[in-house]
């Protein structure tokens, strides 16, 4: 990876989560090196950073995909519903995104990651608009 | 389901694809009566003609969303980037939704969705802007 | 939703499970406007309700779904299993429904599932005849 | 396996579908061998043949959640709702089966399902009863 | 299942895992009578047992398509990891096959892989050799 | 990405399947630009390319992974063959990577999987040793 690919993923990366380069770095380098560097490099700089959708919109359709995979990616939505509150989303949206995949992934999926955002949202005082 | 959620249902069907509940009814109702009213009234008057997020971001999480789950939507997912199409979305905005899922759903399941969408545009005579 | 499908959900879902619409709502609703109606009056009034299969077979094939698609509706499959010994079920015929899923979503699956079945039998108390 | 597992498991197999031991040890016994004898013993005399739910109720289970389970298990989709009629139940059976996964696999898994039912129907001529 | 699958299975459940079918019948089969012999007699007699592949390898693909089928796998992905260590497998090529999966399961599904393996080397005092 | 993980990305993408990177280019970069460096300079540079386990292994484990996720990636499953065959595995350990997929992915993705291995060595007038 270039600095360029590496260096756009971190910028990214602690714009919606500050530290996480470190906090991967930290938890997974010494058991699997280099891992943080991929996944930095390649989600981030790679995936995340490229023009043609803006930020709040790829992340509220990450939050969608996360709730249809289901169980899958439990603790991934929730890091990801801080990620999306972070590029500008409002709360309401967030949960409109998943409660819409009751119909591609099924009832069960939609009330988990409705589950999940209420934890997020309890977690940091949030109160949705019912607008 | 009240007049209501089946009109809403129905308007909101017809924006994305004219003469989609027709389409439905001629092809299931008879097999399974009231399953056209089911799927309009529910999915589209229910959930998508919810306030909270906008048709287009609603169109480019269910194709997000239908690409992660992979194979077993993959004929709703031509369909939904058509519906993402009317819903203003532009073609590029589409292919880094399909795109960014590689993160969350694995390449395969990225590959086949650029498929698809390669698929609609050609069938349409759209070609994407590369910006 | 017309009264007819609601009321016709909230029926069902009395007889599966006392007070669950009141549960959703008291959960959901305020997060998320609209929520409980949506479920009940269409899972329950447009879905369950329809004629030509009975509810507790209904319910058994809800089991074997739901232990099919695994840990993602972990949650759901305990309290399907609930509902499925209200539609009139034997614990034993929730056993094989769950089992048989080996064959179909793999032994971890139904493993799982059969590990969610003892934790409700246990709950309440019953013991699975081994006829 | 002792005979006695393999021997159920040929008797329902046949049952259900007349040749399946030798059509499968036809295609896949010389590319690998053991495979039917794997497959029929195990999953017809082990897990079929159990007592404790009838063959009927089984086959409306598998069908249900091959359904869920979507487009990883088309062809035997339609392989189990040939099995399932040949256990005694009604088509409209079947497609309610199939439709109720909606509410737990997605609006596609579902209408893929009731795709691949009216395929079957068509190939044997049946028309389902719409009471 | 003939002694000889059934004592296949028993031996290779032995070696990967000491007391296993012991621990499953204590669990299972009171609840499920025979559930111990179909599982072990199969997964272990039938297929494990067969020959054209090393054990060692066996193992690694199993912890690589449990990594990549996710959540619904996590308690066997666990026990699947001690197999692999039983096989003769260096926690490095453990690790190595969870984080392949990111390619084909999604950054989500590999991640919770390696939590897994972590625990798991955590529990017996492991620490990959980082070569 | 720097040049070394591109390159080395592209040397083993060469040597599993020769002209891949350039296919990939042609098919999808015009479309979506940069799409084959992103895919080459990880998939193969970052996550094959590691030390700890080798590409024989590798690939077993992706064939394996592949079948027991099932419809989603079929197509991917095919080239995976191919790519394994390239990587010096023999047919026949192809063969029971992929059976052994019906403990954990169930009997529908495992023999959908033999079926595409069939294609496979049809396509190149490949017999299996049934050692």
């Amino acid at each position: 990876m270039t600095d360029t690919y590496l260096e756009q993923g971190e910028r990214i990366a602690e714009q919606l989560s500050p530290g996480l380069r470190d906090a991967l770095a930290a938890k997974y380098d010494a058991m699997l090196p280099g891992m943080s560097e991929s996944l930095i490099g390649w989600a981030y700089g790679h995936q995340y950073a490229r023009p043609g959708l803006d930020l709040k919109t790829r992340q509220l359709c990450t939050v969608a995909a996360l709730t249809a995979l289901g169980g899958q990616t439990g603790p991934q939505l929730k890091v990801n519903i801080g990620h999306t509150l972070a590029a500008g989303a409002e709360p309401r949206e967030i949960l409109e995104a998943i409660w819409q995949m009751a119909v591609y992934g099924g009832m069960p999926a939609a009330i988990n990651g409705l589950n999940a955002a209420a934890e997020v949202f309890a977690e940091r005082g949030i109160i949705p608009d019912q607008g």
